[in-house]
């Protein structure tokens, strides 16, 4: 159920003292092959974290032997002197695991703009690796937490072979990669090139589907690390299938632990015209501030549906407009339909359906409700 | 001080039964000439409501002869019925004050989705004719709130002609016009094309700057009308610039009126490639719910400025960005510049200054803070 589900991995989670709590704030996760094929996938912000430009480079090479994450700290708008801090990660963890520096990844997440204690962090990540262990998946999934409550791991097994992951995120989620970290592993024997499809394909109806607070991070980066271990070389669509699933099931997770959030919206874009306009539609709905705080109140206000859809550009005929809220249609042809009232808003889980009417097309986007807890949680300290 | 500032216009406000509250809901502005120009701007949100479709042509036709304008119900997403409801509203205020049903506006405010009373409203229209007076503009002004905590009224006076106005619009804040109604009145001799320019001229820099909270309202209307009663005629510059002074006066007041808003914030863009480039900027980071809320808790984070301005596509290099907050440089070259903790958000007035470095445009844009109450006034009741 984790980055160590698969036959190959060993991972790790230490407490080295990034963070001032005292939590563990160090992950190792360690490829010991035979394949060392890899992919990744990185923020679309174009001010990007000193990891992130790092990772790009290694994945570029499509091998990883390992990634070392820290919490506690994103290196972000640091400027050279974050650049050499990610290099001189890569170069310890290298040294600690027995790996070309070229080929471990790194991934940082916290506050925007302080340096890391280097002091601190390199130590920790001698003492990660000597805790390395196939077992170790849960004390990694731990150690890359921030505001997140619940650390988050997923994995599918399919006949001889596994796909496993842990991901961390909790604010900053929005598109253009669900702001986040992301490691995935397989013991499948599966080249670069087939990680690098999978994952794209995954990663596109998954974490870029995700869209909490319309905040996109600079160090959102998901990689997917194969071992081959298991002697198995499964079919493409077989392979994507499995990816997908471990992909969909973390994204959920995220969603269902944003920060302060009440509820877990879905948004259901049915009837476009093409799938462009059902993501832009989806992402208008799920960013309205007025509407999250609408379904925050268990008020099923349709209209703040409608205003948010009539921002975007997709097709539609604005008196042709369909939608529904947990399956009561409140407006029919951008009118009032059933009694709002129907409209049960007090479970968890809330559906909104929007009907185009404009063609075939359709996407799933999911969002959270606005709260006071969420203004708290971002106002009350630096993050 | 107000829409009856200028000479030759009556103006009047009444409690029609509209709001459950028994408040003021219901005014009247009527132009007595000699001139009747008139222009218009309004929402961009293609869902539209249906006293903007009716009031789109009336402005048309470049005369109009009186205002009628209803606060307790935006009358958008009603469908024909609504329709029918606008239009009656108009040839009623037409009945009531002596003009033809095609030279009046209409103007709603208030929860989507929902049809007006119209056995009160149109009784309403009667008495507000009745109550018409040179001094009704405060009146006026006070109907036509909703979530507002005051009244807004503006004017300028020059050599001999004045220009003065009203606005409403505490939430659905946001770009493409500020969510709101506004009607300014001049006594200038300006035909429909003087008009028209300088309303359009005024509104782009002013209403169309203010994003309070990113969510674009299916009303937003904005009036200019000329009753040439002055007997002067400006020149187009003069002129322009007052309407100009006008508008930026409510749209200051809009946002320092702002549902749950503990500050006001101005995003000043400078260094921009171009004017559009400042502004997308600047509407990034007026949108981004993280930053809002850091800046309520007074916390100087730099790093989500950057990560806001980074989901652009402005023309810009993410190692040579440099933001203030209130005059400190806390980021230069994308990377920390002076500490933090210099940065004093305790006043109410927050400026922002982002530096692009990338050539000679600028644009000014205001927001609010993020705040519990804004959650709090946006989801313990439909509005």
């Amino acid at each position: 159920m984790s980055v160590t589900a698969a036959q190959g991995f060993l991972a790790s989670g230490v407490a080295a003292g990034i963070k001032e709590s005292g939590d563990p704030d160090l992950a190792l996760v360690v490829n010991r092959g035979p394949s060392r094929a890899a992919a990744g996938v990185f923020t679309s912000n174009r001010v990007q974290a000193a990891p992130v430009r790092w990772s790009r480079r290694v994945v570029a090479g499509r091998r990883v032997a390992a990634v070392v994450l820290n919490s506690g700290g994103a290196n972000a708008c640091t400027g050279p002197d974050g650049a050499a801090d990610t290099r001189a990660a890569a170069e310890r963890t290298a040294r600690a695991v027995g790996a070309d520096p070229d080929e471990v990844a790194v991934c940082s997440t916290g506050l925007i703009g302080v340096r890391l204690p280097m002091d601190r962090l390199l130590p920790g990540i001698d003492s990660a690796a000597g805790a390395l262990s196939p077992d170790g998946g849960g004390d990694a999934a731990a150690a890359i937490k921030t505001t997140d409550s619940v650390h988050k791991t997923a994995a599918v097994t399919r006949s001889g072979w596994t796909v496993g992951g842990m991901a961390k995120g909790a604010g900053m989620l929005a598109p253009g990669l669900a702001t986040m970290l992301v490691v995935l592993t397989t013991d499948a024997d599966a080249d670069a090139r087939l990680l690098d499809s999978a994952l794209r394909a995954a990663v596109r109806t998954t974490f870029d589907r995700v869209d909490s607070d319309g905040c996109m991070s600079t160090n959102d980066t998901v990689l997917l690390l194969a071992s081959g271990a298991s002697g198995t070389a499964p079919g493409p669509a077989e392979f994507a299938d499995a990816v997908h699933a471990v992909c969909l099931d973390l994204a959920r997770q995220l969603v269902a632990d944003a920060e302060g959030a009440s509820k877990e919206i879905e948004v259901a874009v049915v009837g476009a015209a093409s799938e462009e306009d059902a993501v832009a539609v989806g992402r208008s709905v799920a960013r309205n501030n007025l509407l999250k705080c609408a379904l925050h109140g268990e008020d099923p206000n349709w209209g703040r549906v409608l205003s948010a859809i009539g921002t975007t550009d997709a097709v539609f005929d604005p008196d042709r407009l369909d939608v529904a809220i947990n399956g009561v249609w409140v407006c029919r042809d951008g009118a009032p339909g059933e009694p709002r009232e129907k409209a049960d808003l007090s479970g968890r889980r809330i559906t909104l359906t929007v009907d185009l009417r404009s063609g075939d097309a359709s996407a799933v986007l999911w969002t959270n409700d606005l709260t006071a807890e969420y203004v708290h949680e971002n106002s009350a300290y630096s993050s």
